[in-house]
């Protein structure tokens, strides 16, 4: 969920410069026509690591918007007349009216993060309090509010970094940041708290957006351009709908560059290494998937990816270590009649593994994100909300026990074309390849962002994305194998240090 | 919340055998019409206490429809399939296609039930479960997919009666119900929990019908009525709108019965009667105001009524007890501009008590299911959700310590003739007569029926209903004061309580 705001994401000055004074003028433009047409207020929420630019963003938003009609509001330790008022007061006492912009610091999510990394609340408190903010956001949309929800980001050796370079700055040093986050401790838990969080709260018509935090010229520019298209969507609702659900659009990044840039695309192997990496790893997953352990779980590989990246290999490489009786290959095509006549969701369950076994899925259930999406298929309101729904559905799967691992197999556009035209030569491969094939590729761009947005919003603790550098078939065929074979093992390992605590106690 | 359900409701065979085949007729019809359509499935969840008429009903549904287009699953122990996978398989795997009809009994309501009845699990953890079968019914309502769910309730005194009843029938004695059921302390918690549940559940896209089940005439009658009347709107959504909500409507008690029915309006005082229990009353109340443990709390009292039932001379006798700094009464008329800038139920929440102090709403958010949906100032999806709405705002101020009395001041249609007439004659009380209030009256019935979901979906054991009985005043006002010492009562004793188990501790 957090992997694409680790990537150094960063926009030079000139870049900078050059668009700014247009979204200013935009933006200010957008924020008289919201005061002008008084239909809805806007909820700003802004949370996320310390020291990741929140504070600095939204002194940035006051100077680029007219601040007489921006309230920002901090919610720190609860006054008297707080404390003896049900916790949600606080916040209803300073939502924006419509027509008006309210920024909420140390809103109800950072209440909720700090009582859960500190420990004096447990999970399944946390979850009453995810569902409570959940009830709240969906009622304030209901009744026309606009709720936009930053996660300001930094890996933990950029944090590390920053809050150095705060303390060093004389300028700075004031801002003392909160002692414990000095400690890598506190920072692992409150990613992986917020991250739960998130993954919870992100919903079609109140969606989060993960910022990188690193660069202020990136984080400024993605909080402008995000309000700003959110606004100007809002605005563009005519007259008689001024209530109900305004979902958000997915902001491309601002400086192009996604997690996909991050690959190394020339990685590969040669065929001696290959051959012997192959028979190592296939030996392993062998061993693993006999192991007694296994019995206590199932095992879910997706493999999605650009057409022609060898994802049929990929998969034959992986069945050929393993007794056919246990494992079981699912290729999704157009949905049958059957399918069509229940929730997109119902063919993927149908499919799901008892323990002890394993199901291959050659794509997925992100079809949804990817291909209805792009095609027109379903309503963006549709896809939008699925990204949750998946999220849910996967959590699903690990509370009981089943290993998801999912694979975006990638390759560039032009090694594409060299397979596309190889696979035309071949007479027994040429069924492989067909007028959609070619028509996919014109969208390469869309693809690109959708892959973006799904990793971004679907790569969970729970079941995280593996992006797979797949220009060489060999790199990539070994690599899926020991990924497989790495997401076994840690949870044969959480297995076991969860049965040790069982028989302690 | 099930005050409603156990009245007594029943209608008479004559009634009832004129009234099926035409239902019937209507019930075939519709479930053709969906067979055809192909566009949506229909899921039906029973449940509800024991005894009350479940399988009995579903059997009826079966008589009167084609069981072919039906299909009725049972869900108790798991299979070894079902436990190998994560828990909700065994539903999605049972889900009806598109133009079907699927009858769950046994469904993840009975589940954590079952579970937080009998200790398996605690309160946090039911929310838990509460959240995930929200997040479910969501999805599958945003799938297209029409959720009815019924509950058949029956009193503790029926429910034993009717065990009894089927225990001594040879024809039924083989249905043994679990031997739980026979101790009345089983009861007592699955109606608590249950009511939470529901509570929670119960929102605009898939909510609860809670059925009285003692008559099997009336309880046939009405779970055929309001699939019925579902079914027929959800048929007539035209056919670009596949998918999405289609939030069913509420039906009027097919037997005309309302609580308010089983109000006795000659309740009367005397004079001397009156002004002793009145000052009696008003000593207690100042008296319990004053005590120690009031700290703790905030009152907050809501009048609702009929025009003319005596509102304002009851809060009147109210206020006359108590110190006017530790009092606050809060006229609730057409909403100000700043107010029509919020949500609506912002006003209220200004308007919430800290500790210690006492605020009276002359009218409040129930406005948003009376008067705004009888005039039409928002739409049925509005008011429809505002049930969910105000009971997670009732239960955010019971969390806090914030007690809740409601009430709803009752009087006949005469009463209120001869109350206008007086009104108008005499020149100082002219004023309180409007024409908006003879407009009022000739919606009787409309508001009769509002009252009555109102009071069937947010009378709850974190803020009940009492219905008073006001034709005479005096009556109307010492209850009215009873009532409030009453709860004040019961919670210092639970807070006493809690302070004990504390101590131990």
């Amino acid at each position: 969920m957090f992997e694409s705001a680790e990537i150094g994401h960063a926009i030079d000055k000139d870049t900078y410069d050059a668009e700014v004074p247009a979204l200013r003028e935009a933006l200010l433009e957008a924020q008289y026509e919201l005061q002008q047409q008084k239909r809805f207020p806007v909820i700003v929420l802004i949370n996320g690591v310390e020291g990741a630019g929140k504070g600095e963003t939204v002194k940035l938003l006051n100077e680029w918007m007219d601040p007489r009609l921006i309230e920002v509001r901090t919610f720190d330790q609860q006054t008297d007349e707080e404390l003896a008022r049900p916790p949600a007061w606080r916040y209803w006492r300073q939502l924006p009216a419509k027509g008006r912009m309210g920024v909420f610091f140390g809103n109800w999510y950072s209440q909720m993060l700090q009582g859960r990394v500190h420990g004096r609340i447990k999970d399944a408190r946390l979850d009453q309090a995810i569902a409570g903010a959940e009830r709240l956001e969906k009622m304030l949309c209901d009744e026309g509010a606009l709720i936009f929800k930053f996660w300001f980001h930094l890996s933990k050796k950029q944090m590390k970094a920053r809050l150095k370079a705060l303390a060093d700055d004389p300028l700075h040093s004031w801002r003392i940041s909160p002692l414990d986050w000095q400690q890598s401790e506190t920072y692992d838990k409150f990613v992986h708290f917020g991250e739960r969080v998130l993954r919870r709260t992100s919903r079609d018509y109140a969606p989060w957006h993960v910022v990188e935090g690193v660069d202020p010229n990136y984080r400024g520019l993605t909080v402008g351009k995000i309000l700003l298209e959110g606004l100007q969507n809002a605005l563009k609702v005519p007259k008689g709908k001024a209530s109900g659900m305004k979902p958000a659009p997915l902001l491309a990044s601002v400086d192009k560059k996604s997690l996909l840039d991050s690959l190394d695309m020339s990685q590969r192997l040669d065929k001696d290494d290959y051959e012997e990496q192959l028979i190592t790893e296939q030996a392993r997953l062998s061993g693993l998937m006999r192991d007694k352990r296994m019995r206590k779980h199932a095992l879910v590989t997706v493999f999605e990816g650009n057409d022609a990246a060898g994802k049929g290999g990929a998969i034959r490489r992986v069945a050929a270590a393993l007794d056919p009786r246990q494992y079981h290959i699912v290729p999704i095509a157009a949905p049958t009649e059957d399918e069509r006549a229940q929730p997109y969701l119902w063919r993927f369950w149908r499919q799901i593994p008892g323990r002890g076994m394993f199901t291959v899925f050659d794509r997925s259930w992100y079809g949804r994100v990817l291909v209805e999406r792009i095609e027109g298929f379903c309503s963006p309101a549709d896809w939008m909300r699925a990204y949750g729904e998946i999220n849910d559905f996967e959590e699903q799967l690990q509370d009981a026990g089943v290993i998801v691992v999912k694979f975006w197999l990638a390759i560039d556009k032009q090694t594409q074309l060299e397979r596309f035209q190889a696979r035309e030569e071949i007479p027994f491969k040429r069924f492989k390849i067909t007028e959609d094939d070619w028509r996919n590729r014109d969208k390469w761009d869309a693809y690109r962002a959708a892959v973006g947005d799904m990793v971004d919003r679907t790569s969970t603790e729970v079941a995280s994305w593996t992006l797979v550098e797949a220009n060489d078939k060999r790199w990539a065929r070994v690599k899926v194998l020991r990924t497989i074979n790495r997401a076994l093992e840690t949870a044969f390992d959480k297995s076991d240090k969860h049965d040790k605590k069982g028989k302690k106690k």
